[in-house]
């Protein structure tokens, strides 16, 4: 079931004077063009359905507590954003139609690197290009991790459990304690970050008791509001490697041994396989045949005994050509202009924004159906084949990208409309919605999704009755009574609104 | 604040009774002589602090929720362990007098083993041990990675925040995918086995929505009763790695080396520092100077290179002997006697345990003081310091003994005294919960505590006026309102018992 919630537009209103008069008037964007901005970018041109009463900017954590202390004198919805980037899920657009939007792009300060133990703390609005060009001017001997596109938001990329391609591309891992504003106005700081004096706080993940910083992933328990960030020493040699092949059977060999070489630890990120040929700009998806790209890093003769292997172990998988690419030292890494070379060298860019547009247009918008599968040859071939047939059933075309992690492969396809077409717009979310819920029969669960498809996917995760939803359910009851945290985001609905 | 609670021992019987109906006599222990092999075994002898009423060993999931169903109708405590092995932190002994222990030594099944994609179905009452028979016996190419002592739970080591010392030595890390059975009885499937047609529950580690695992780490909000855990592939060769130097100051100089090798994704275990010299059945700490240990896994040619690169690295800080033993192919592992050589290779025993009833006598009991620090060289010196100077305040003897993670030192060192002696560990409890503190106040946060000093530690969680006390309080509240699993545990205590 997919919720329509009405909010009471004067309450809302008296809400953002409230806001304003907290904040400064320059802190609150209340003009309906200036609003259209801050909608979900791919939903149809001209819908209404997920714009807000107001964006407000806060400066500080203090102002956070200020913002949720006016949403629950006046028990209205706030929904936050960290750059409101993530476009393929909705950007900064809220689930709930009038919410009011709380963006980060403020409190944008890198407030902290540690050369030496190799970490940042951040603000949630600081964009990767922010924390890549801070390391760089800083001279430090550090390397962010980067998704497909610069622009977003470190904390908010984190948090929605996003991807990169270095070798800490697993970005949910690389949190280090985090400070959280709870719906109550009081601020949490998770871990270590528990004893005040502590020098640990972003050095050791776990907790004592039970650890609090899953309940801020993909959730509206809480609005974090510092992230420590791991990140990767410079190595002194880094090979952008890559394999091509024609023949799509080749797929099951090469990811088998793709997936023993990780295992071994010799390739350490998170290699891309796609359909296509390599172009500065991206892949493109229309020419060639399949490619896996993977990196290394590390000292010359490391390297080089790590190179050999990989290449010996994809030659034997059959026919496919092993090639690479080789960085010596941070400047000459910081000048690669391929799309593949700059993510798995850390290097934020827009090429695959630019290469969209190109290909589908400037009014083209695209869903990412993001679902997880084994790490199996077999069942990644499987999963590419069973794909195939859901987007021809809807008229769609599928184009092979999937990310191979430690045991799963995070298989994404763009489902590619015209905003222009209110219609073609509306068969996308809903061929979108029947092809997570066979991918879901078929064992392969979507992780993520956008604001169109919170509740659809929630209702998939049906095991015991669904006790997770109910499990959150629960959570979000204690945490947050009046429901003023994004509600809906996930298909986590306070009480007055489920 | 340390909490004495007194339980009415009339309806505890009454509950043991129920239990007795529905499991069986067989499964319910109540005779005095046999609970006490159910204390904590390093408290002083005839300690009546810890005692539970009863023991009930449940053998299947349904039996656990029925357990859970009786406590509910009584509102007694349950206090849940795997094996109640882990004895300096209170083995299978209840923070509450009087509670029903509930043992998990019968549901002892290693459920499922994937060969090719590394990883084990484990039940709460599988021992290290038992998943290393299993994978031996099954002749799979897999290692499980063993904390010092192999009689433990695997589930039991890994929601404690244990650590092993194999590249798989980070056990929170290793978990993916639990059932749990919550306070009400329902079952919950972690992550992606939310999905009932999950193919990758035990493959992928987040979630949709909210990451559920966290709450169960060293908590009471669930009983665990199935856990998914990634198992290392083993390695083509395996080398047993160390370096002794015998000035101190050096200390500074190899720990740094050793943190940038790690870094550079080199070394990929987790190293282990202290004083002493190796002997078959450990580190003999009256004998010699300074040691670390480390590992390498992988084929042959990268493993040389890497070895070379330690070697280089540690050389040069200065005056330090590297030496190494290569291990090829899992038979020649399997032999290995030495316990840095069984432990970094994923062999379960019980050397240590064998080495300190040598060292300090049958009767000798222990706490661990388990507290965390950066990793640099200057810092770890310096806590080696800190804690040299308070075990002398304190009138104990100092043994060092560092695992080096990623970005922080954790720093071990046992607290010993004669359990005949009342009055004698009284002063080492005390003693112990002093260190706390002043290792707080220096910035060293415990992260992990016997139940003897859980409130105390708990205490020194101050953030925010104890914010994390206050969320653990309204998560306990909500998810288990009658109190009955594990009060007190990690110095959570529901309504009823603050």
């Amino acid at each position: 079931m997919t919720h329509t919630i009405q909010l009471d537009e004067n309450v809302v209103r008296d809400a953002v004077g409230a806001l304003a008069a907290t904040l400064g008037d320059d802190n609150v964007i209340t003009s309906p063009g200036e609003l259209l901005d801050y909608r979900d970018p791919y939903d149809y041109k001209g819908s209404d359905e997920h714009t807000g009463a107001a964006v407000v900017t806060p400066g500080s954590v203090e102002e956070v507590q200020e913002i949720v202390r006016i949403a629950n004198a006046f028990r209205v919805p706030l929904w936050t954003f960290g750059q409101g980037r993530n476009y393929a899920y909705g950007g900064p657009a809220p689930r709930v139609r009038g919410s009011i939007q709380v963006s980060f792009r403020k409190m944008n300060r890198v407030l902290e690197v540690d050369d030496e133990l190799a970490y940042a703390v951040v603000e949630p609005g600081v964009r990767f290009y922010d924390l890549y060009d801070h390391l760089q001017a800083g001279g430090y001997r550090l390397w962010p991790s980067i998704p497909d596109l610069g622009w977003g938001s470190v904390v908010g990329n984190t948090l929605d459990s996003g991807r990169g391609y270095t070798r800490y591309g697993d970005h949910p891992l690389t949190q280090c304690g985090m400070e959280v504003v709870l719906a109550n106005g009081e601020l949490l700081r998770t871990g270590m970050g528990g004893i005040s004096t502590s020098k640990v706080w972003h050095l050791f993940r776990e907790s004592y008791g039970p650890n609090h910083a899953g309940l801020f992933f993909q959730s509206n328990f809480g609005i974090v509001t510092k992230m420590g960030v791991w990140l990767m020493r410079a190595p002194e040699v880094y090979v952008s490697g890559f394999a091509t092949w024609r023949d799509e059977e080749r797929v099951a060999g090469v990811v088998d041994a793709l997936r023993e070489l990780m295992f071994e630890g010799i390739i350490t990120n998170q290699p891309l396989l796609g359909f296509g040929s390599p172009t500065e700009s991206g892949r493109d998806a229309r020419k060639g045949g399949w490619m896996v790209r993977f990196a290394l890093y590390g000292r010359e003769p490391v390297v080089e005994a790590q190179y050999a292997a990989v290449r010996d172990a994809l030659e034997r998988a059959g026919d496919v050509t092993v090639g690479r690419r080789v960085y010596r030292g941070d400047e000459e890494r910081s000048r690669a202009t391929m799309h593949d070379d700059k993510v798995q060298g850390g290097v934020p860019g827009l090429e695959l924004l630019e290469m969209f547009k190109k290909l589908n247009g400037e009014d083209a918008g695209h869903l990412d159906l993001s679902a997880l599968g084994p790490l199996t040859g077999a069942d990644v071939l499987k999963s590419i084949r069973l794909r195939r047939e859901l987007y021809a059933r809807y008229g769609l075309t599928y184009s092979a990208g999937i990310v191979l992690l430690p045991r799963s492969a995070l298989n994404i396809s763009a489902v590619v409309f015209d905003t222009r077409d209110e219609q073609a717009t509306r068969a996308a979310y809903a061929a979108y919605n029947e092809m997570a819920a066979e991918l879901a029969r078929a064992g392969y669960p979507v992780y993520r999704t956008n604001i169109q498809s919170m509740d659809v996917v929630a209702d998939l995760f049906d095991f015991g009755d669904h006790a997770q939803r109910r499990l959150n359910e629960r959570l979000k009851d204690v945490l947050d009574p009046n429901g003023i945290l994004s509600p809906g985001k996930q298909g986590i609905w306070p009480r007055h609104m489920r």
